[in-house]
Order: C-alpha cells, then sequence, then structure tokens
C-alpha cells in the first residue's frame, strides 16, 4: 500500500534534523512546530498541494519528526515522508474551515499527549500558513507553554546546501536555462502574452530529458513595456509590441527545487540609456561574482555591484539577491540572508543564492540574473549556462 | 503613464464595497483591513503576484479603499486598481523581510493618520497573508484600537456573484472544458505524467480564442493509482500505467476567475466496483443539481447525493463542495458556506460553487464534478459542457 516517494536518503534527513536540534537547543526551544512547506519538506520529504490547510511538522529533541495534517493528507504524508506510518497524524474533515472548531485545538492535544504541555514551543510567527488566528488558538490551548517565535530557525539551516541539494538545484539549472531560452526564441511582436507564457509553461514542466518539471514557487512574470516598471504584474492576452523590453523572470523546478534565471528582449532597437544600463548592469555582476567567495560578506557582493552603477551614474535602491532551493508557492525566495548593502551574513560553501540585480526604470525594466554557488575557493559558480546580455531581436 | 488595466465598471466596484460597508455597519467595525488577495482584489481591482510580502486593502465608512503595500507594487496598483494614484501607499523596501522593521508598522502609521487610532478595526485573523507576527505587531502600535476578527467578512459579500462576474466565469468554463478534454485525449499508458501536465498548461494558458488564460490557483491535480487514493499529491515524472485510473482536478482561469471542472480516465479495463462508484456518483450529482435551488440550503445538495450513495452502499464522509469565483493560491474555494449536510447556508441565484462529491476509495480515487450556477428558478446549471461519466480508454 504505502509505496514511498522520499527523495533523499534518510542519512540526509537526519544531517537536517541534527542541525535543526542544535538551532533548538541554541534557542531554548524544547518542541519546534514547523508551518513553512518548504522546513517541512526539507525535514521529512512531505510533498502535496495542501498547504492551503492547517499542517505542521513537531519536533523535539528525541525520536523522530512527526508530520500533522488534515486526515485526507495522512495518505500523501505516508507516500512522502521518509518516517513511518506512525509518525503521521491526521485531524478529522470537520475542523476544515470551521467556525466553531480550528486544527489548533487537535495539535494541543497531540502536544499535551507527548508530555509538552508545559514546554517552550518555537512556532513560526512570520509564516503565510501560520494564520494569526492559530497563533490565538494554539496560545488558549496551551495555556502552561511558552510560545516563543522561531521564525527563519530551519529556514537559517537550510542556507548551506548538501551535495545532494546542490545536484537538484543543477537539475533545475537545466530547466532554467530551457524555459528562459523558449521564451526568448518564442518572442515577437504580435504574440500575445499569455500564448508566450503557454510555451513557458510546456517547456518547464516537459522538463530536460529525465529531469522531470514540477511546478516553480513563483510562476512566469513576463511583463512587457510599461508593465516592466511594476515588478509583479503578471500576463495577460495582449500583444507583444515592436519597440518594447520584455523581461522574464523564470525558473525550472524539480523536486522541488529552484534555480531562477532572468533575462530581458528587446523587439527593435533599444534606447541608448537602455543599453548603456544594459552595461553597467552585466559589469556589475561579474564584479558581484568575483566578490562572492567563501569567507566574504553577502554586502561585498552588493557593494562590488553597487561600485559599478555608481560608476556609470546610475541609481539604485533594495535588495539585490536572496538563498534559494526548495520551496513552495507564493515565494522561491528562503526568507534568511539577503545579498544587500546592510546584510552582513558571511559566505560559506555551499550557499545558494539568486543573485538578481534588477533594474527597474520609469519607462522600462531590465533583469539579467544568475542562480549562483558559493564554492569552497574562488568567485561564485552560475548554475546557468546562458549568455549574459540584453536579447535584441530587430 | 498610468494605463489602467481595471476588468470591471466602477459601477461594479462601487455595488461590492456598499455591499462590504452593511456588514462592516453590522459587525461594528469602524475600519477593515483586507488580507486576502482575492478579497482585495474584489474591492479594488488590484491584481499582481506580490501577495508574498504585506499588502492590504484599508476601508472605512467614508472615501475610496485605499490599495497599501510595497513601494515596488504600488506601479502594479496604479495600473490595476480602480481609484486614483493617491488611493495607492506603499511602504520602503527596508520593511521587506526585515527583523528589525515590520511593515505593519506603517500600515499603523497610515491608519493612525487617517484618524483611526482608537477605532474598532477588522483583521482578517484566519488567512495566508495575515501572519501572527503581522497581528502581533499592529496590535502593538496601535494600544487604542480594538482588533476584531473579521475572517471571511469580505468573502460572505462575494457569495452571490454579479452578472458581470458570473460571465466571467462562464468564460472560463470554456478554458475548463478545453483542459479536462485535453487531458483526456492524451492520456495513455507510457506516457510521463509531467508531459500531460506540460501539456494541460499549455491548453490553460493559451485559453480559447479570445478568453486568454490566466494562472489557476490550484495546480493542476492528476495523481494515478495508488497516488490518487492521496489527494493532493503533484505529478512527477513517473509513466502512466494500463489498469489505472487517474483524476483530473482542474480549472480555466480567466482575470483570476475559476470554474473548476474534474473527470476520471482509466486505462483498459475498470474493476466492477469502480464501475458502480461510478453509477452512484452520476445519479447522485444530478440529485444534487436538482436540489440546488434558491430557496433551499447547501446541505439539501449534500443530502440529496448522500441519499443516492446510501441507496447504493456506499459510504463518504467530509465536504462535498463550496463556493468558487476569483481566487489566488493556494486555494481556489472561497472559504465560506460549504456543501455538507451540516451547512445550512440558505441558496440565492447567482452562488457558484464547485460541486465535488469526489469518491476516494482504498485503492483508488474517482472525481466527477461540476461547477454550478444557483438560478432564479429549477435546478442549477453546470457551468461546462462535459460528459458526466468515467472515461474509460481500452
Amino acid at each position: 500500500m504505502s509505496k514511498k516517494r522520499t527523495v533523499f536518503s534518510n542519512t540526509e534527513y537526519h544531517r537536517r534534523i541534527a542541525k535543526t536540534r542544535r538551532a533548538m537547543g541554541d534557542a531554548g526551544i524544547d518542541l519546534l512546530f514547523v508551518t513553512d512547506p518548504s522546513n517541512q519538506n526539507w525535514l521529512t520529504g512531505y510533498d502535496g498541494w495542501s498547504f492551503y490547510v492547517h499542517q505542521g511538522v513537531i519536533l523535539t529533541q528525541d525520536g523522530l519528526p512527526i508530520w500533522w495534517g488534515r486526515y485526507m493528507d495522512m495518505l500523501g504524508g505516508r507516500r512522502t515522508c521518509w518516517m513511518e506510518d506512525e509518525f503521521i497524524l491526521g485531524y478529522s474533515d470537520d475542523f476544515v474551515q470551521s467556525t466553531e472548531r480550528h486544527p489548533m485545538q487537535d495539535l494541543a492535544r497531540h502536544i499535551i499527549d507527548l508530555g509538552h504541555s508545559g514546554a517552550r514551543i518555537g512556532v513560526e510567527m512570520e509564516n503565510y500558513y501560520y494564520s494569526a488566528k492559530a497563533h490565538a488558538v494554539l496560545a488558549a490551548e496551551l495555556p502552561n507553554a511558552t510560545l516563543l517565535d522561531a521564525t527563519a530557525l530551519v529556514n537559517w539551516q537550510r542556507l548551506a546546501k548538501s551535495e545532494d541539494e546542490i545536484a537538484m538545484i543543477r537539475r533545475a539549472a537545466k530547466i532554467s536555462e530551457k524555459v528562459v531560452h523558449t521564451a526568448i526564441k518564442r518572442a515577437e511582436p504580435g504574440m500575445r502574452k499569455n500564448d508566450l507564457v503557454a510555451d513557458i509553461f510546456h517547456a518547464g514542466i516537459s522538463g530536460v530529458d529525465d529531469i522531470w518539471g514540477d511546478y516553480p514557487a513563483i510562476l512566469p512574470l513576463t511583463p512587457s513595456g510599461l508593465d516592466a516598471t511594476a515588478a509583479h504584474l503578471t500576463w495577460n492576452g495582449d500583444e507583444m509590441q515592436a519597440g518594447e523590453a520584455t523581461f522574464f523572470e523564470l525558473s525550472g523546478c524539480h523536486h522541488r527545487y529552484h534555480a531562477p534565471l532572468c533575462r530581458t528582449v528587446f523587439l527593435g532597437t533599444p534606447p541608448p540609456d537602455m543599453l548603456e544600463a544594459e552595461k553597467a548592469q552585466i559589469e556589475g555582476i561579474e564584479a558581484g561574482l568575483n566578490a562572492a567567495r567563501a569567507g566574504n560578506r553577502t554586502c561585498d557582493i552588493a557593494n562590488a555591484f553597487m561600485n559599478v552603477l555608481t560608476k556609470y551614474g546610475i541609481k539604485r535602491d533594495g535588495r539585490m539577491g536572496y538563498p534559494i532551493g526548495l520551496s513552495y508557492p507564493p515565494d522561491w525566495g528562503e526568507r534568511t540572508a539577503s545579498i544587500r548593502t546592510e546584510d552582513t551574513t558571511v559566505l560559506e560553501p555551499g550557499m545558494t543564492f539568486h543573485f538578481m540585480p534588477a533594474l527597474w526604470m520609469d519607462t522600462w525594466g531590465l533583469e539579467t540574473t544568475e542562480s549562483i554557488l558559493i564554492k569552497d575557493t574562488g568567485p561564485a559558480e552560475a548554475f546557468c549556462d546562458m549568455p549574459r546580455k540584453l536579447f535584441v531581436k530587430p
């Protein structure tokens, strides 16, 4: 009945759990309740489109992690988690979207049964899938427990990837190359944007040889012209126009691992200020990659890029990258370190980032980005092999 | 600069706001802060893949709604919201994923500036995008305000659709027919599941004639065999097998409106118990549609279906449908009424549901469902035109 679909070895999962337990110990947390679907998957392998109901992983300093979710999703848990069936718990369907009952009442009962009613319990306060209501109910049901904010505690453990994870990102990168290549090749005046996105999806999900395509945590962003000055508009049925730039913010995905890659295409003759910005951006990326070395800090990458921009007289604010790897919608960033001038995270071998020094101007946007790997020595490696330039189609 | 992409007339938005204000008055709410992206869109038109950062709509009893979000997304707000630019507010990028600052500090400042520091403020406590942390910060920043749980207050106003909305769902339904048809036609032994999903995506996003395809709020669910007993597993690169059932849980989407449609395909000769279940399911759906009349209740639909199942000696628990329309990931349900035996919501003309009496058994799953419209008189109308049966491909 219970044919396992687990992705990594048990050794890999035990490594992750040991790392997380050390962080729990440092934070004085007895029991961690993990809501972030990426963190759940990272610790247990759980994978399903079920994060729209309450579910999570219970981890203490002893024994194995427990996956807890809707009764209906226990079967998916048994298939995808590395632990045996007894570590998969389910709550009944009358807790789902009820105004009288809340799933956190069921969770609290399990925590009490586990002997942790008075524990110091870590919860992910700043997470899409841990609602204000869930927190209020859990606190009310566990009056003797102390609830502590453990936001990003697991995420930080994910920052430096294992060899197995890096191999998975390399596979995702093959798909990323294919989708960006498809987008650039198919873009032309008169092409409806949704038809272009249909081709992008087809390329990404069909994948490359045995690297089947999983769904990326962010859908294809492909804005043109004025829309490209607004960072997060999605497509509609409008036709692509001559004289407009379109940026493609895309990622392949394999077993939930991502390698985002952005390129920009211009249909016609780009304005001179855009060509100047292209030069600055490419030179800045090279400087950034060179600064992205083990022992340096995230801000060193940002500063290296900004120094080049300053030389070209271009102004830019904000973040220019974030860690990537395992993820679920609505975001493929890991939400820990940032590549920005104020961030001082020390780079270690195995860390992976989307280095994304996009330029959003008043009338156009220019995105040329790389997913990168921090190496033992030397500059960072770009996961994808794709010419780093503004693609011009006359 | 600010070319509007608004979908509905201002009259339609004013209708929605008037309805919401009445509900706010009934609940004693002075100021409503709306986090649910579907509710934001329904009130203001805002549409963008930016709900992974804090954003929302502020609505009081006076003036126009205000859309508030990340500075970078203000441009998208100006393009997609029906209100003028002065009603679009942004917070600076150093609030984003910061451990020192929180966007709710910026929101609180605006609420104070609007003169509502001591107001009764409604917040959506049970929502993916209103975190436990956001609530804690907002409460701390507004010590004189009273925060009230307004979960689903706007969602309930969305239950009965306007003519314009029904027209949009009809357009989405055309795409739903196409994607389910594509899935059934392409399914065959040896077909890799991800290649099938690639074709489904392509069919859905390319759309039907001028009905361009938007991204559905739930990705294609297409589990086969044992996987089909687990409700929410997503695809991988495995090949489809002879002798297995696969169910397709799919929806077309147009301007964020959905019309979910599920069908099941069997490759080979279905087992007798599945054919018996098929008969019961189809007869039950017909009974349910006939009970889905204005003036009846949601439980009448559920009971009509269950009576047929009982006659066939089939056991089933849980919910069998939910309202649908405008939505964003991770769920296309509206999270208000349910089609279940305990729910007594009175049906009104214009209400739209995904009537989903799926049967998940020990070794197979059978999904045959309809998106339905409650009419002024007579039984409900199915939005899609698709034979209601188990599709068998020998």
